[in-house]
């Protein structure tokens, strides 16, 4: 059997069993999105009605197509034709079946699931769903999903919910970020978390790992591989059916079973996972952690322009066991040589108003170089006096130095600042919130890694 | 001495010492923020180097104005010159002095605020600040802050940073939202919070009351008027200070007194006040609270198009210690009368993809009005087969018999659904999170509500 990455990498032809010409109608999503995608390879819509489906020769049946080998079939029709269908798949040398179609074992049908499960292990097919929202593998151009469409960027997100997948692209979107791949996992009678997973670590457009997860169904494997993520591809993953009605809500929609989640929460923080708690964090957090230096070590110093914003960073940072810890007087003395009198030396520095490049960039400089702080967190609130374009200049060298320093900004001009900030690929959260679990993730990470290497370096 | 409201419902003129022309300081953003807002009465510009400041002629000081009244003073200038100046401001009846100037007890100066106060009480005028941005009074045109220019809107923020209500403006206005008023209460040492929040309860345009404070200066009162407000004006509040390094950064922020947090938090609850974690949820429940009836009752149904989000929201609303029940047969009975077979009748209720005007709109009559249900969530998140604008109308066609329905929508088209649903003033939430503290809030509202009731009718 293909690894995943071989069949999504070489695809040359890919079936849409179900295809139709009627907006709204799945088979209609899959076809729009595969066109305006751009796959490069043949697409075959079936549908035994309709001579052409948005202006591409359609097939009655799989078998009407002359070429005998079709690389993935999206089936999307009813349940209990799947099977049937499925086997046509066979004869085609399908090596993917995408099955977005519904009603399986998340409405109790379990033995058609197990039909097509032991089709597809006959024939050697790959199965993804049943009632799955589809993948995306963008370095392919291949969208089989009826989600939105994804901006191309180097998130990778998997996950149990196609409807997830549609506000985290959306939240993205809003930043300009996108994705590498998308992978709906569904009810996951064959591909599942473990081979997700495998396929984000080897794809190298993927930087960082998204995950939206109800369950694990192979939980040992899936924490082997995390382990082999850990330095280059670090993991946030928020999970679903942590409560008592969460978990009664996840059977009836991927039939999965419930979590003892604190102990669960437990271990895969020990694998360096991040786990967050909600999708802006998922958001914030995947595409930060990656730019920013897993630093194994507590102490974050802040420095601002601003009181209030200050002030809720340092209370979560410590409520997330994390230390703002006074600064030495070495420090100081060295802070006060470029800044005015008026800023105020405690952590959060407060710069005061009038920041300019070269007090934001020495203040950054000396932080993010001494051992009072492991992590600097740059909050910066334009106001009427700020060059803020000189402010992200001085980010921006500092940046390519150290990777310890993480940034938020807010206020008037913040959707434009936190464009241009992403653009010079600097760490970079919308949340003030998000600033402490970030780092919070990252030490985690970084106490990981270093564990991690010790035991390599046993062997 | 006058009243907060009628000093800013009356106020015909203003003068500005420190007005200046050069883009960036204090004294220009105030003249502008004035002149832009289209304030009615006469500007009076302190400079004694210009002839006019952004085209409006200016005083050498104060004694030159011609008028022997000026109602309100807004100083920016260095905080030494404040107190002569304040004597000026009396001689002309000022009854407002609004001290944008900084540098007293927040970096230690305490003498030099005594004595400002000490004069302000000799001459009976009102004191905001110092330290503070500004106060912006929308009824009255009043832009009198160096702060960004907020969108019109009910709820009114008092807030002890200016680079919070930036990004608090922001926030509310990316949705399109705005403020009735905004106070920055800065270092208190005359006009508190109790001031501030008489003034937002007495304000007819204010619905909302959104409060960031880093201590308190007379509980007791402050609790007291909490009371008052329960059953009309919602309160939503954010606390800093609540760690220890946070506690010691409020010092040198605004000069308060580190809170005992936790007594603190508890207390406020048992006044039915809202304290939200983040400023997202800030804004999110100060603009969803007043437009839900507050239910005194834990159970919460979620009617939905999507399984991810409503699993995510049952947790929130677990672990918030409300309930997501089972529902009835003859509950089930009913919904089965107009949802589709496959729908799923557990809570969260699974409308499926297809959810018309309809199926909506029975779906939540039957709910809204059922015992079952105390507060019902509508997670709608839009397909390519979903016609949002029909489900909008018939969100809004109950909305107008039953209060007690919130929304949640996300995705592709939500942004506009999000403007679409305020634009009804319909109860909806931008984060999944913020649906779970939100009917917290009115949970815990409605219990105060009717406790202070009771207490009443004993008399």
């Amino acid at each position: 059997m293909d690894n995943l990455i071989d069949i999504l990498s070489n695809a040359k032809s890919i079936a849409v069993i179900g295809a139709s010409n009627k907006v709204g109608r799945p088979g209609y999503t899959i076809m729009k999105n595969l066109i305006d995608g751009k796959f490069e390879g043949v697409i075959y819509p079936i549908n035994p009605r309709e001579e052409e489906i948005l202006g591409i020769k359609a097939f009655r049946n799989l078998r009407d197509i002359p070429s005998n080998s079709i690389d993935i079939c999206i089936i999307a029709i009813a349940a209990h034709k799947v099977p049937s269908i499925l086997k046509e798949c066979c004869e085609k040398h399908a090596k993917l079946a995408i099955i977005i179609s519904a009603g399986f074992s998340e409405v109790g049908n379990r033995d058609l699931e197990k039909e097509i499960l032991s089709i597809a292990k006959d024939c050697g097919i790959r199965i993804l769903g049943p009632n799955t929202a589809g993948l995306m593998y963008i370095p392919s151009k291949l969208f089989a999903s009826i989600e939105t469409t994804p901006l191309s960027g180097d998130i990778a997100f998997i996950a149990q919910s196609g409807a997830l997948a549609s506000i985290f692209i959306e939240i993205l979107r809003q930043r300009n970020l996108g994705l590498s791949l998308y992978l709906g996992l569904g009810n996951r009678i064959d591909i599942d978390e473990v081979d997700a997973l495998e396929l984000a670590l080897r794809d190298s457009a993927t930087k960082s790992i998204a995950m939206y997860l109800e369950g694990f169904k192979r939980g040992r494997e899936f924490l082997k591989l995390a382990l082999e993520a850990i330095e280059f591809k670090p993991i946030t993953l928020l999970l679903g059916g942590r409560s008592r009605a969460g978990s009664r809500a996840i059977q009836s929609h991927t039939a999965s079973l419930a979590l003892d989640t604190a102990m669960v929460i437990d271990i895969l923080k020990q694998y360096g996972i991040c786990v967050v708690d909600t999708l802006e964090d998922l958001a914030n957090v995947s595409y930060a952690i990656p730019r920013l230096e897993p630093v194994n070590g507590k102490k974050v110093c802040i420095l601002t322009n601003s009181g209030g914003p200050s002030v809720l960073a340092t209370d979560y940072i410590e409520m997330m066991d994390l230390e703002v810890p006074e600064l030495s007087d070495s420090i100081r003395n060295e802070l006060r040589k470029f800044l005015p009198s008026i800023a105020i030396l405690n952590n959060p520095i407060d710069m005061t108003a009038e920041a300019d490049y070269e007090r934001v960039y020495n203040s950054l400089k000396t932080l993010a170089s001494c051992r009072d702080c492991d992590y600097i967190v740059f909050i910066y609130i334009p106001t009427a006096s700020s060059p803020w374009r000189d402010v992200i200049d001085a980010l921006s060298d500092i940046s390519k130095e150290h990777r310890n320093v993480i940034a938020y900004v807010g206020g008037e001009d913040s959707e434009r600042m936190v464009l241009e900030l992403e653009k010079r690929d600097i760490p970079v959260v919308t949340t003030l919130k998000s600033i402490a679990t970030t780092i919070r993730c990252s030490y985690i990470r970084a106490k990981n890694i270093k564990k991690v290497q010790q035991y390599r370096s046993l062997f």
